[in-house]
């Protein structure tokens, strides 16, 4: 895990990176954090476990919430777009999912997982499918949010 | 640490609760949200692990935080205050400080922790001093921070 996230903050050297995160609640950004130096390139993020906060803080369109809901690959893009765009970074990650123990009341079966992904040249959101519990939910989600931040630099 | 956190959310039945983390990035959302139902009460929380994210999310002074230091009393109890203010939460709490390996230019050493609370009645900051590494310094900052919620309900 650590090898994951200095790989990020090396790839990322010169440029800036910013967080969204919902399911994974700050653990993309604590695992970033632990490493010394990381304020180089990590300027912070955004926890919205409400959709509220994700209206008000990341300027997710609250008419796109209600149609698709949280947890869905264009509230993730939209995440993404707003991170970027608030906290004022190069690049920005965000992950919407559902980690358990209940899916959610549109058939969205625990483990469901969008990833969210901005940089200059445009945003885009994938799907993810992770077994496990609540915690092996939420490590792999954040583990694939710094793989696809690595894959996209 | 599951069961402090679990007692902040009961505690805190009927209530909400935002973060602001600096040092900590993202750890006590983490913790937080690793809870199910937790989202009844945490709503969200800001990692500000700039000052330009402090000034510009926080709405913490940007002449304060050049008068006084990231890693200080005031900015503390003002993060504290902004993320009650910008998350509509009842209560908040922030943490800032230095994990290391390195102190500060003012000549803080590592260890050093401010840990600010919010709520109705008004705003605080305690200062800390934690030994051990990076991680044994952010993990007790958390853990201080959970304690001081449960201590203030």
């Amino acid at each position: 895990m650590t090898h994951l996230t200095s790989e990020v903050l090396e790839i990322l050297a010169g440029k800036t990176l910013a967080t969204a995160e919902s399911c994974t609640g700050g653990m993309i950004g604590q695992m970033l954090t632990a490493i010394p130096g990381s304020s180089a390139v990590y300027k912070g993020g955004i926890i919205s476990y409400t959709n509220e906060i994700k209206n008000k803080l990341l300027g997710v369109d609250m008419a796109l919430l209600e149609r698709e809901g949280a947890v869905s690959a264009p509230v993730a893009k939209a995440m993404a777009e707003g991170a970027r765009r608030v906290l004022c970074a190069d690049i920005a990650v965000s992950v919407t999912g559902l980690a358990g123990p209940g899916g959610d009341d549109r058939g969205n079966p625990v483990g469901t997982v969008y990833i969210g992904y901005a940089d200059e040249t445009g945003a885009e959101a994938i799907f993810f499918h992770f077994d496990g519990d609540r915690e092996a939910v939420r490590t792999q989600a954040a583990q694939a949010a710094l793989q696809l931040v690595l894959s996209k630099n």
